[in-house]
C-alpha cells in the first residue's frame, strides 16, 4: 500500500514501513532509542518489531502496564523519570508500540518530556490504525474523565503493520471497527456499505479498508486540525460514548467497556437523536442498528446509571459555555455540529436502545 | 511605553496594558476566566490586578502554594481538577498572575488542559518580565530537574505590570537583575554597560531595561523558536546555574537558593571558561567578576558539592549524544555554542569563584 501523507507526518504501511522508519532513523542520528510498550506488547509484537529493526542506535524498552486505567498522569510520570533515568536527552526518539493507551500516553510524554522530543507511533491495535495514532491527540484521562489532559501535535511518521492485528483477541478487532464505522457515517455512505457488509469480508480486504479509513481521518485532520470546525465531525458517537465510557471504567461494579463498544452505542444513541430531530431517515436508522446490534454486545442502563451519564456530559470537550454541543446525523456523510440537545430526548434514546436490545 | 509584537503573541505594558487585556477579553468571547495566582500574588497584586479588570465574564480564583518546591506535576494535577470541577471549557481563559513558578506551571496547565486553552502571563516578578513569561517556554520540575517537563507554546498576551515590583523584596528583584545580565552579556555591550552602573538607576531607568531586556530576548526567541541554534544562547550561565540551583533545591541541608543567584553563579563560572577556553578578555572577566560579587551573596561549595553539582550536568536539556554542550562567550555580545568543556576546568572555575569570593 502507498504511504499517506500529511502535512507534518508520514503513515507508512507494513514490509516497505519498516523501510522507511530505518531509513528516518538512521537520517536523523538519534542518540538512543527508547521503545514503550506495555505488558501484552511487549510480548507479542516486541519480537517482531525489533526483527525489522536495523540500526545501530541503543534501544531501550520501557514497560507500562496494560489497559485504560493506567492511561495516567502517574503512568507518565513514571516514564518521565525512566527516560531520565537512562539519560535520554533531546535528541531521542521515543517510539510508541501499542494500542491507543500507550500511543495516546507515549505522544503526551514525548511532547512534553525536556518540552519535547521526536516520536514515532506504530499501532498494534485496529483502534489505534485507524483512529488514535493518526491526527495528533495525544493524552492521558485525568480521574474518570477521558483525555483531559494532553496536547494536539503530530509525530513524524506512523507505521502500520496490519500484521499486528493477527495478535488480537476479536473483541479489540470490534473495538477497532466502530472508528471505522463511524468514518462512515460522517463522510462517505459507499464506505458505509462495504463495512456494513463486513461478515462477508476477508483478511485482505481489511487491509483495505483500514487504508481508506485513514485517508478519510487524515483528510478531515488536515482541513481543520485544531478542531474548530469540521474535525468536530470525529466526535460523533463520542459525547454519549465518552460518557458511557467514563462511567463505566469509574464503577466497579460494571464489566468493563471497550472503547468501540462505547462508542458504537454512543452512535447508535446519536443516530436515534439524528432522526429525531433532524429528518435522518429511518431507514438508515434501522441499518445502522441492525449492524452495531449484530457486530456488539448489548448494554443495560438502570434510571441510576442514565443520571450519572447525563451528569458525565458537562464535561464533554466540545462544551462551550455550558452548552453540550452534539455532532448529529442529517444523513449518512452528512454530520451536523453544535447541535443541542434536550435530556428528555437522551433518555428516550436510551430507552430506544433498550427496546432494540431486548 | 509601546507593545512588542512578536509572531504570536503581544507584550504590553502598565496602564494601557489592561486596555489590551480589557479588549483581549471581550473580544474572544471567553465563557470563563480563571485566574492562577500562589498566595504571594494573591495578597499583594490580585487586588490591583482585579481593580483594573473590566468585564461581565465570571472570573474565578485558583492559588496554589508559593515557592519552587511547589512547581511540580503534583500541582499541575491539582489544577487540572480544579478546571474540572469549576467546569472550564475549551473557551475558557487562564490568566496566570505571578513569578515564574505560576508563568511556567500555568503555561503548561493551560496548553494541556483539555489539549490546550488559551492563557495570558501577567509576570509579578522582575524574573518573570524579563525571562520566564516571554518565549513560551512552559513546564514543571521532575524531582529535582528543573523544567524537565513542559511544552514551548506561548500565550497570545503577556501583560507587564512594572508597579508588581514594589512588592518585591530586594533578592527578588537581584534574581531577575541576573537574566538582565545575561542579555547583556550574550547580545549587547551597549546594554550590559547601562546595568553594570546598575547602583547608580533609578526606578524609572529600571522600567526602560526592562523594555530593552525583552525586546533582546523577544529577538532571539523569533529568530530560533525551537532552540535549534541562536536560542541556546538564552541558556548562557545556566548549564551549572541550572545544576547548582537543582543540587541546592534538592538538599536539604543547604539555605534555599533563587534561580537568579545560581545563575549569576554560573554565569561567573562559564565567563572565566570561556576567558580560559575562548580568549574571553581578563578585563572583561575581571569587570563582570565585580559585578556579580558586589551583586549576589557569595556561596560555599566544598568538593562534595562540586562532585554532585557536575554529576547534575548530565540532566542537562541541551545535551546530545552524552556531551554537556555549554554556551560560551568569545567577547561580550558574542557567544559560541556546543562546546565542550572538561571536568577539570570546571573544578577550576569554582577554584576561582572560591579565590574572589573570599
Amino acid at each position: 500500500m502507498d504511504s499517506i501523507q500529511t502535512n507534518t507526518y508520514t503513515v507508512h504501511f507494513n514490509l516497505s514501513g519498516y523501510e522507511f522508519l530505518n531509513s528516518y532513523i538512521n537520517d536523523n542520528k538519534f542518540s538512543k532509542i527508547y521503545v514503550l510498550v506495555d505488558a501484552n506488547t511487549h510480548e507479542f509484537c516486541l519480537p517482531q518489531f525489533m526483527a525489522q529493526l536495523q540500526t545501530e542506535i541503543h534501544i531501550e524498552i520501557i514497560e507500562i502496564e496494560a489497559g485504560e486505567q493506567h492511561k495516567t498522569i502517574d503512568t507518565c510520570v513514571g516514564v518521565w523519570h525512566t527516560l531520565s533515568e537512562l539519560n535520554a536527552d533531546r535528541k531521542s526518539l521515543l517510539i510508541n508500540l501499542g494500542g491507543g493507551v500507550v500511543t495516546d500516553l507515549g505522544g503526551f510524554v514525548a511532547c512534553t518530556y525536556k518540552r519535547g522530543i521526536k516520536y514515532v507511533n506504530v499501532p498494534t491495535s485496529l483502534l489505534a490504525m485507524v483512529d488514535a495514532s493518526v491526527g495528533g491527540k495525544t493524552g492521558v484521562d485525568l480521574g474518570h474523565l477521558k483525555n483531559q489532559v494532553g496536547v494536539i501535535h503530530s509525530g513524524d511518521m506512523v507505521l502500520v503493520n496490519t500484521g499486528f492485528l493477527n495478535t488480537l483477541p476479536q473483541n479489540q478487532l470490534k473495538s477497532g471497527l466502530a472508528e471505522m464505522l463511524k468514518h462512515g457515517l460522517i463522510y462517505d455512505r459507499v464506505y458505509w456499505n462495504k463495512l456494513s457488509n463486513l461478515s462477508k469480508l476477508s483478511l485482505e480486504d481489511l487491509d483495505q479498508l483500514i487504508y481508506e479509513s485513514i485517508i478519510i481521518k487524515k483528510d478531515i485532520v488536515i482541513a481543520d486540525p485544531f478542531e474548530n470546525n469540521m474535525r468536530k465531525h470525529l466526535n460523533f458517537g463520542h459525547t454519549l460514548g465518552h460518557a458511557i465510557e467514563s462511567y463505566f471504567l469509574g464503577n466497579n461494579s460494571k464489566a468493563d467497556m471497550l472503547h468501540g463498544e462505547a462508542i458504537a452505542i454512543g452512535m447508535l444513541l446519536e443516530c436515534y437523536i439524528s432522526h429525531e430531530l433532524l429528518e435522518f431517515s429511518l431507514k438508515d436508522l434501522k441499518a445502522i442498528t441492525k449492524v452495531i446490534k449484530h457486530m456488539y454486545p448489548s448494554v443495560e442502563f438502570d434510571d441510576d446509571d442514565l443520571v450519572s451519564i447525563i451528569d458525565l456530559l458537562k464535561y464533554d470537550k466540545k462544551n462551550e459555555n455550558g452548552n453540550v454541543n452534539f455532532v448529529l446525523l442529517e444523513s449518512i456523510g452528512k454530520p451536523k455540529i453544535d447541535c443541542l440537545v434536550e435530556n428528555e430526548l437522551i433518555i428516550k434514546a436510551f430507552e430506544y436502545y433498550k427496546r432494540i436490545s431486548s
